[in-house]
């Protein structure tokens, strides 16, 4: 048994903006990992500009750009389109910021920014084929009617994804979650689903799809969502989620620290893992603080997109105790101990603590 | 026009253990002030403890204590009951805590923690009458099915109210919000509806509720829930809202600040105003910081506790502007434009200010 920290969060302090935005997005509780689907309300939510509130009746989503044959459909005519549901685990490309030291002044998320929910909608790869792209293209950009300034530049929130990615058959305009039309927080009325992907790809309140010839350089493309060591460092694009294990907090908490007390004698600990690259292949769980390690067992995944659950026996003694686990997907990527940093505080994957004292 | 301040924020920081609060505890994104009933997933949550999970098959709520004819119902037998439906505003104690200087370690709520749902339930007052309140009975004690450590007390979350506030009509035993089964962060199965008392009231995930002879003292209603000038002094319970008006903020946000940007040019101002002692009878609009004041339009209210839409035209010309409004309410409580500070950091309804740059 070793505990490293007395405390469970570290000594670092947070600005005002960051608390402003913490208040306004909305984080996972972590005992919420109970449900196989994250009920309404449950979800995180990272609303980047304000909630754009759409009227209906004058909306329709154009397709256009380098296509044959550009359309503008209204929600009515892409709900008569083919309809499929999926169940997709979603991460914020910000999860675990709040854990890099220095980090950006943005959303400071401590490892709560995920769900897991059932999207509704018309697959995209149909409608792009029926657009008719043509040759020369190489992305495809989603708009959506959000706006606001970042980087003193005013623009919509935007992101293109290459013609190969937007061409994936599970790629879907989803205008329901959990069986309920999308709600204001999640897009209504039609958002981007890219299962496997973080969640700055999967762009809300849709206003435009269009074809590109050329790489799309905007402001939420090039600006943001690259981990870069420094500001010279061309660094890697954010694009699928990186393997995580999260545990349901066992016991009850205390208030405001919210740390745990668990009961002596055997109990069982869960949780759910994820990763974008490739479906989960193992959790390993440690009660120890990391310096031993023992096979979770794992429960069949939830579709390919879905989160997968697991469980493992402990059976502790009072004192207290640090609770680790780190998932494997089968593409061979493994949470690591500690993730390397970037100058804006993107994809820390490094693994949750949980510190409980046994009574 | 003045300016005095060059940000909208303060410049204090934060710990990590309240920023782990606030990334939790779900705020309300001030543009949902568009609506006139809170859209599911938008209105602000205080979770004390964790969202206990309830299994509705074994669930029953025990009404007992000083009773003739104490009795157990299930959920279904609840719902065979008369059934009700109330629109009420509801805001949390804490509201404008990260506002106080010096402030306790709490969720620091700027000022996002409101929400206005309706409710569907049976009235409490029935269920009362037919449990046989004796004589001699003072309180009725409210017990959730959560549970946690405060003040080193382990303790279900519990808080009471006087007998006659328990019998208003207009109290509710709710399983319904916006028409939805509960969901299970706002109390599934059942939670209580106190119309016009902050949060901390309306108690969660309901599991008994017991008639008493003395008044409550456990911990969330004698050690929480007053304001206190010192810790010597017995201060006043924390019972209903003090008056409030919130403001859309107008135009776009920058990220991260999300300072307001305005196109100068006719436009208008809307926001809600509530007060938990009387109706709202009058919304004043500064456009100056403070300085002058002009009263708003008043739409009619939203019923007896929910919130009332007000508007105001603004023409503004370009250059910074700091906009606020205060509400007053028709028993003669008015917002302070600052409020008395106490240990708890409660009931802050100094007036939200937005700075705004119109170009």
């Amino acid at each position: 048994m070793a505990v490293e920290s007395e405390h469970q969060y570290g000594t670092e302090e947070f600005s005002q903006v960051e608390l402003a935005l913490a208040a306004r997005n909305h984080g996972f509780p972590l005992e919420t990992l109970r449900y196989d689907i994250t009920p309404l309300g449950l979800h995180y939510l990272l609303i980047h500009f304000d909630i754009p509130h759409v009227d209906v009746t004058g909306w329709k989503l154009d397709i256009g750009g380098h296509v044959s044959r550009p359309v503008s459909l209204s929600l009515d005519e892409i709900k008569e389109r083919p309809r499929t549901s999926i169940a997709v685990t979603l991460e914020c490309a910000g999860n675990g910021r709040s854990r890099y030291s220095p980090r950006p002044i943005s959303q400071p998320w401590i490892e709560e920014a995920i769900g897991h929910a059932e999207w509704t909608g018309t697959p995209l790869a149909p409608l792009l084929e029926e657009a008719g792209v043509e040759d020369g293209a190489v992305e495809v950009l989603f708009t959506g009617l959000d706006r606001g300034l970042q980087g003193e530049v005013e623009h919509a929130y935007e992101r293109s994804l290459p013609l190969d990615e937007a061409r994936r058959p599970e790629l879907l305009l989803a205008y329901e979650v959990n069986g309920q039309t999308l709600p204001p927080q999640h897009g209504f009325p039609l958002r981007l689903i890219v299962p496997g992907w973080y969640g700055m790809t999967h762009v809300k309140w849709l206003d435009s799809i269009s074809v590109l010839t050329e790489p799309f350089e905007g402001f939420q493309q090039l600006q943001q969502y690259w981990t870069k060591t420094s500001d010279d460092d061309p660094g890697e694009p954010v694009t699928r989620m990186f393997p995580r294990s999260m545990m349901i907090p066992p016991g009850i908490p205390d208030f405001p620290e919210r740390r745990r007390y668990v009961e002596a004698g055997p109990c069982e600990l869960e949780g759910r893992a994820w990763s974008g690259w490739a479906p989960v292949t193992r959790v390993e769980v440690s009660v120890d603080g990391g310096e031993t390690w023992e096979d979770a067992a794992l429960d069949e995944p939830v579709g390919d997109y879905g989160w997968r659950r697991w469980s493992h026996a402990w059976d502790p003694e009072a004192g207290e105790h640090e609770l680790v686990s780190r998932a494997t997907d089968g593409a061979g990527n493994s949470q690591p101990d500690e993730v390397a940093w970037n100058t804006g505080g993107y994809v820390n994957n490094a693994p949750q603590r949980v510190f409980v004292t046994v009574r």
